[in-house]
């Protein structure tokens, strides 16, 4: 069967090189594997609809490191271990309640708090509204047009950017620090515009960050749809008031893990790929697209090593990172660790764009690796990977680079749909296509399997 | 604004000729009105869920054409027309079911009746199962092994093919000729697979045609799951029976129509790009993505075209197809005529893969004219759009290739998603994005512009 494979992919890649029509003919088998006995999708049936939406220091938390734990022993690596960290355990408390409170009516709206965020006072908070679509504008209103109002932070993800990632990063600013640069000013609250394209009656969430100079203001996501109707109410009312009650509050931290699998390279032992997606989630969906699927198709490229034989010769470590969402404590505590022990780590790779159609490869690497990654592109075009123009690596092996100056690899998969669900109700597994994920899994496979054969 | 998207896409683009800086500005205009502006979801919506599941000769395809009509006809083309073809009218009649009766119990399973199939008698038809996964199978076995039995043609979709469609074109033969071919040895019904990679508990309907040399005999399609449960009850019990009864018949042909619009070319008004979608589907969903959104991406190609000023040098012509699930009859009425009129094609594009991330353009033409539509991969290539590897066009322009030569292309999206809908209750609006959708009826009316603007 192999042979028959061999012979095919010899007659169709004339322009592989020997090495590399061996190197075809062994992703291949990676790819049959994970679209024909792939587990990753009934594993993250499991993750999404028996444990579901998994929040740091969260019992659910608990259950996903006890069962992914659990399921990377059944396949066999050479070694299974937790990793302990301690994590934040912000908990969003009784459903959040919010309303344009106009001159002649009032009407209620979609809001969530945004993770880290304080309660407001039990009876809710209410205030005049300022909107503003940027840092720049909030400044040159100054503490007269700010002090004991809530900012509405307004400005629109851009739908015309064809990377979805690209618009979220040109957005992302007003949720993580727009409460402290509104606090600096006197604002009492602020209320930020969910980041997605498209026009929806469902809020974003999503972390921020206090800074510890200026007093911790209430903040809160508010869907699209009613961030254009708060909007548009301003322009003929902006004497209305927004109403806002969340009793969010963060507990004393707890201890949970990493979880982390490894198959030891047979040749050297002691050069490390990471690859990983991360265990937590946002509660308010289930967590399958973010990042349920980085989690299974790192659990299945340790399967689909096992189960096409493939003895590595670098050894292989997958790692299911704790607390990427509010804190990325286990990417940190990995980092130090793997610091501390002098450990060489030739690449990180992770997963955390959804589990859609595999797309392409970012790095984030030295020109001379980033040369050598190149140079397998044309193994992965008959899979439908065509892109390694991208920068950067994920949030939860950026402390590898930072500390130990790692190369970074990211999985691209096509990022149309990412943030429909992105951190809200509608992150269901019932999203998730089986197929897609699969071959995004098996993606990841290949790749780690070619920097363990050749290095970096 | 122009002056300014022209300048950052000049910087960007530096490989670019002068003329190619040109289009890739227009290219960026028309992404980003569907995008911003687009009205193709909302389009797909009424198609869909008002006006729902569209078989040729039914009360709902005559809707389609009339709502279709009228829609165009506010996007003010130069000309909206009908163009009359005879189609046939089958309905499927009341719910089809199905047993497997073992010697021990009975088990129901889901069938539906392939589109074309007779009626079973009115109690059903029971008799004794012959399985077989080809052709040399079934003509082994003979009269003696097949008269009197019902075949069950149970070839697998094969779920590593990385294109669906090919593993499609692998197996859809049982569907289509599978009847016949079991009837001319004495069979006295069929029952085939459904066409999907994955096991799932819905079946996949489609048309089959009938061999006039032979008896016309009861077919129809069975989900994955059971055909799985029906093979494999097979082996233990080869005496067991399978009964079903459908109701479905065919009625007098209607007459009906192909739905168009055209913008007259500015230069060479008689150089014609036809483009479009199939008005009509299978009514077990509501055909939003088989071919709704072809239909819808067609419609705003016009819209396109007007929003952005495009007036363009060649004709350009949508054409919304009737009956390209049983019988392409629009598909073949128009070339007929376009043949009679002595019309110049220069291109048909098709859009009928689903409304997914577009991927890249399938070509079926002249290699010095392929080599034209190749220089253009580089504008594409910002879009995600990078495959320009496959051939053929689709079943709806196929009869312009056979009767007069013309150059074909398909819109070619992401496959991954489509044979899990494809034919079945699955295809409904829910399952389609709108992001990706929009980005699919930008890609056409890119292409459909550059070849407006050059020819071919």
């Amino acid at each position: 069967m192999i042979s028959r494979i061999f012979y095919v992919l010899f007659i169709i890649t004339p322009l592989l090189s020997f090495s590399q029509q061996k190197d075809s003919v062994l992703m291949k088998r990676l790819f049959n594997e994970a679209l024909t006995h792939g587990e990753s999708y009934t594993n993250l049936e499991y993750l999404s609809n028996k444990i579901g939406g998994r929040l740091a220091g969260s019992p659910q938390a608990a259950k996903a490191v006890e069962y992914c734990s659990k399921l990377l022993k059944t396949l066999n690596p050479d070694t299974v271990y937790l990793q302990e960290c301690m994590v934040p355990h912000w908990v969003r408390g009784e459903k959040e309640r919010a309303k344009i409170i106009g001159s002649k009516s009032a009407v209620e709206v979609k809001i969530c708090a945004l993770g880290g965020s304080v309660a407001t006072p039990p009876s809710g908070i209410k205030a005049e509204v300022v909107e503003v679509k940027n840092f720049n504008e909030l400044n040159a209103l100054g503490k007269a047009g700010i002090e004991g109002k809530i900012v509405f932070f307004n400005r629109a993800f851009d739908p015309t950017a064809i990377s979805t990632f690209e618009a979220y990063g040109k957005c992302v600013d007003q949720r993580w620090a727009g409460p402290s640069m509104a606090a600096r000013l006197g604002a009492v609250a602020t209320v930020c515009r969910s980041m997605t394209p498209d026009i929806t009656d469902y809020p974003h969430t999503g972390s921020m960050g206090y800074n510890d100079s200026f007093p911790k203001i209430p903040c809160c996501a508010i869907s699209t749809k009613d961030a254009e109707l708060l909007s548009h109410q301003l322009k003929s009312d902006p004497k209305l008031k927004f109403w806002y009650r969340q009793t969010c509050k963060l507990l004393p931290e707890e201890k949970s893990f990493n979880v982390i699998a490894e198959i030891r390279g047979s040749v050297a032992p002691n050069e490390i790929i990471t690859f990983g997606g991360h265990l937590d989630s946002w509660e308010t969906g289930d967590g399958a697209s973010d990042d349920g699927t980085g989690v299974v198709q790192s659990i299945e490229v340790i399967r689909l090593f096992r189960a096409c034989g493939i003895k590595p010769k670098r050894t292989i470590r997958a790692v299911l990172f704790m607390n990427e969402e509010n804190g990325t404590r286990g990417g940190k505590k990995y980092a130090t660790e793997a610091n501390e022990k002098h450990e060489t780590h030739i690449l990180a790779l992770e997963s955390d764009r959804g589990g859609f159609s595999p797309r392409g490869f970012s790095t984030d690497m030295p020109e001379n690796k980033k040369q050598k990654v190149l140079s397998w592109k044309s193994l992965f075009l008959p899979y439908g990977i065509y892109d390694f123009t991208e920068t950067g690596g994920g949030s939860d092996i950026e402390p590898l680079r930072k500390l130990m100056n790692v190369p970074l690899m990211e999985l691209i998969p096509d990022c149309q749909r990412y943030f429909d669900v992105h951190h809200t109700p509608q992150d269901t597994f019932s999203r998730v296509s089986k197929r897609e994920l699969e071959l995004g899994g098996a993606a990841m496979a290949s790749m780690i399997y070619l920097v363990s054969e050749y290095g970096l």
